[in-house]
């Protein structure tokens, strides 16, 4: 094969680092591309671990120190599913030595982290991905192609939501290992940063910027066990986080996240009403999308269920025969395969700043209680 | 008013004799009629239940003995609401004073009671009507129009199920008051005539006369209390029915009902699938088809969840506005303001015979393990 | 009979006026109440309409001006179905001559008029209903019965919607016959008063009182053609409108309703979200609640399903038998004859007074672009 | 690492070779096995796909006949992905080298070859598998569980169906490329050995044997060009394929396959109604199933939608996490993660047996009219 190499050296080995080897081991499989990527070393802080993901994942070495391995010469990409507070750092030291970045998002806890790191890349001209996956979901993207076709027209409303319940126990500590995401200085911010930051992208990319915006979050739970230090220590995090908005193409936003709905796994749910059409989606049955055509006949318009999974639809023909469902892990590989073949316009680092100003400006209306202005991004 | 007086007398005070003189009342109010109904009496052998009865719906009067009732000259229709094993001389009788009759299904314990009602009718030239009311739910007619348009070509199958789960327990009685269903002498059969006789009557009207068919039926509790003896004696109802069977038309027939499917109370469902569309329908969302386009385009094709409550759809610019359901009832109304206005050509005596035929094929194939072919209607 | 005759005034003959109608018709026939429903005039300023009203409903009298009506002494009880802008003044009025009062919502176009209405009724000590119907669903009821047992603990989240799509064309025009509720001056408000509305006052009696709102108004269609005028006027109503509150409870509220949701009829949907369980209904099959009990064995956990029509279900035995669904009348037939009972606590002017306080606090938080205070209620 | 290595030889490279090949690379990424599976070699006659084939997947080496790959010594284990046909000669063949030797489904095209197949096996004590995939949905797995738990008590009823709609054109030709399943020399039969034949391996696993069946089958298309002759050539092939049966345990079961059931890609639905529990389940939302619980509070008694995708679900806590489905192509990983690790007794070439003898039964029953006994089996 004259494929061309392309090394990669991945920072973090939990659920986002396994998600992210799969796709770069079967993107190849599946999606005609001219790299072959090589899973060149895991870093870790924790050597037995990295050690036994890279023998399950087949990595062919292993670092502890994220500096050692943004400064290998036999390394071309940086892919970083490290916790939050680490993206900034990793990626501007990327960045310096003239690597790829991917990276999974939210890109920084705050606007200007991400800034930083997009700037830096910019600088170095390097390539750069953040994982938000779900514009990758085939009938995700099936709704941006219509979207793209104007078969909506004028878009009068566009609401989401993330709806979880697995922090609703006390008993829950924060901190450490897997639960880091309830650590405000680690993650920046709870489900704003984590569950919204998806909607938000996903919003952008769909329906374009939003202006401004009116918030409200809550922390049900005020103080959790911090496994780091072993004591009850206040919550800083967002257990929950709602805004309406306004975009720049006059529709209204009505966003939501939460980890508080009882009964609700990763229930992200979106619809668009348009003038002359209606689309919903959710992550639940991420493989269908409901679709309402007002130019249909009259007594026989309803919603269509589509089922997303035929030869015509995106991504399709790549996997098995219609009917036959793709799941989660496969927007991951069709990101991947989307950044190695430059399709589809992946979204970039400055994507990535994008989603963190309007998460800066939902947080910001949460505390000041008034409309909040969205920072304009470069892009 | 102008109206003409329609003087009606009603047999049996149950379930369907509420159901048939709510229908009574409201037909006049939500449709246009030349007919004034006129409650004139109600017959049950309970004097007092008649009464207490007579009172509630505005009966003018009241008979204990059905013969007396349908010698009145005072009453114009008889409607029979009692158990089948009534239907045949009640029906003849009232023919015999030339009424029109109205009866509910199924016509006869089998079709030679059904045929001699019939003719008994067709002898005197009176009107009739048998309760098929699930042609008159107006997702149901709607599938009607569209399969009287052509819209689904060739037809290629038909399936229909009627599921309940009411009789499971072993300590449910049979015969008397409100369980006459399980008594094989007065229903004449269990859920054959019952349920599958609903499934049959719509599959009929919708997709034409079943030629042949090979049926299983099972009494899965073998010996039930009797409630008039106080003995245990033997159940002589089929608790459930099944057939294959093979259309006019070319398209494979699958029927099944029962009381014996857990968690559902009344689950009737209907699919037709045709060389250009295909519907669903049942009766727990019954203001709802679902409808599959072929020539909708390709990638955008999936089952429309048409909600049927619309100024143009069957029926619902008699009632309110788009979005809001009508139930059960509202099919008894229908069919009967349809048969005032002799509109829409409700099912008269002789397709009461006809789906008898099927059901005592079904059960004759039942016994003989054999296919057995479905005698011919006259009509 | 012994029944107390209950003499009824009715005013307005439109969409309401029939669904009030029937339900005066219908609930003594249904359920056992000591009153006798007596339909003795209906008053309209087009005599010829209201005759034929008359005559269809069985009204033994009509009337054209609604002073005449309050002030007649063989009426024991005026209903309000005319349009907002009435609302008020013959309230008032029937109050001052000792009418029981029943009344379409909003009450008032504002709480400045429903508090006016209400004190009105409270001098004169006479009976008062507001017609919020949705709380008469039976599944809505169910979800009464189990926050009041506390089946859900801790309430985390309401979220609710209102969602139709009748206006998105620019050729409609407002005012007039029909189209009344696009005429800001008659109205009040859009959607604000008329959908929103459903959903807050369904909130406050589920949830209890919300305590502040940040909200949001769009009205799409700028201008549209004035029936009464012939010109085309400014549009002064609300199309869309949303907003954000916290309930006294803790509880985080998003609230949304508008009329260009392309694809809904009248789809108002409502979520609860608590501690234990989690329970969401809609109007589109108001026959179901879906209801996830976090008790339940955790592999077996999932949303149930429940067809509220059993016997032992709200309302439901006296209806049909399970699985038979009724639908949008009933909630008006069900609310009058818990009227009539004193059961279930109907609602009153004051709760009128109520949801109209918070509809007042959402448009002025739409205007002021901060949280609004909702007015503390006296009840 | 110290995995036992497992040498692979694969026969065919259509979707199933796809789909089992992507099966022999993930299954140790995401399970613990001792074996780690080597991709020896993939075997068919047009040497340049095979090439193209092994490539893609990452075989070590081709071969163009079969029986030179059975032959091999540096190959533990023959797949056998090569039309219906091939099948007994290669297994057999595979079980005189001593090769272990997974299979597609059917097994055989009749009993006799598959019970000659079984018997090879059992000779040479070498272990055997069919692909019957669907026994490892995780939901599937979930109902068997259940099953064996002795949740559901008694059965009365079991349904299946299987519906797809892409030969409905009378244009699609039969025969070669892509078309054999219309050949039915290659196939051996339509649906009934394609579709009904899974729906069947379900029902043996989960609800044990069939005693007997009445069956119907249609051919609607009579006739097809084969593109292997270029002729127009009589359709062998049952495009469609209904049974009523009788399951050892009293059951009672209605099946139904057909190519011709436009709107439905994949649909393969299956239903057990018990005394104390109801479940169903379909493939074309694979991760869920739907329980009904009798033992639950009677008004909040409901369908449960039961994602299944939490980490107490079976295979779930190898993958992502809760909410995030999988797919299709699970399904294979998990049963041949199962075979490497003996778990949870993968389907052997005994139950292909068994499901050929009763679609044996199903197409006899539909030429001789007559309820047909399925032959016992060893097992």
């Amino acid at each position: 094969m004259s494929k061309r190499p392309l090394r990669i050296g991945l920072v973090g080995y939990g659920f986002m680092g396994r998600a992210h080897s799969n796709a770069f081991l079967q993107a190849g499989r599946f999606f005609k591309t001219e790299y072959e990527p090589l899973l060149q070393a895991v870093c870790a802080r924790n050597r037995q671990r990295a050690e036994a993901f890279a023998a399950n994942w087949g990595y062919q070495s292993v670092e502890t120190d994220w500096r050692a391995l943004t400064e290998r010469k036999d390394i071309d990409l940086i892919d970083i599913a490290s916790p939050n507070d680490t993206h900034r750092d990793i990626a501007i030291a990327a960045a310096e030595t003239a690597k790829m970045i991917l990276c999974e998002k939210p890109l920084g806890r705050t606007a200007a982290e991400s800034e930083a790191m997009a700037d830096a890349a910019e600088r170095a001209k390097v390539s750069t991905m953040v994982w938000y996956n779900y514009r990758r979901v085939p009938a995700v993207m099936l709704l941006k192609q219509l979207l793209d076709q104007g078969r909506f027209g004028k878009i009068f409303h566009y609401r989401a939501k993330f709806l979880q319940d697995w922090t609703i126990s006390a008993e829950l500590p924060q901190g450490g290992e897997g639960l880091w995401r309830l650590d405000v200085g680690v993650a920046g911010s709870g489900v704003t940063g984590d569950l919204l930051a998806h909607c938000i992208d996903t919003a952008l990319w769909l329906n374009g910027p939003l202006d401004r915006v009116t918030a409200m979050t809550e922390t049900f739970i005020k103080e959790r066990k911090h496994n780091l230090t072993g004591r009850v220590e206040p919550v800083g995090i967002d257990d929950a986080s709602a805004f309406l908005g306004r975009f720049a193409n006059g529709s209204l936003a009505t966003f939501e996240a939460t980890r508080y709905a009882r009964g609700h796994k990763a229930l992200y749910t979106l619809e668009i009403n348009g003038e002359h059409a209606s689309a919903a989606w959710d992550l639940h049955d991420l493989h269908r999308i409901q679709f309402f055509n007002h130019s249909d006949e009259g007594r026989l318009r309803g919603w269509r269920n589509i089922n997303v999974t035929d030869g015509d639809h995106p991504y399709m023909k790549h996997w098995w025969v219609p009917g036959l469902q793709t799941g989660y892990e496969h927007t991951f590989i069709h990101q991947f395969a989307d950044f190695l073949n430059g399709e589809n316009d992946p979204p970039a680092f400055r994507d990535g700043v994008a989603a963190d100003r309007v998460t800066d400006a939902v947080l910001a209306s949460a505390k000041s209680g008034r409309w909040e202005t969205v920072a304009a991004s470069k892009k």
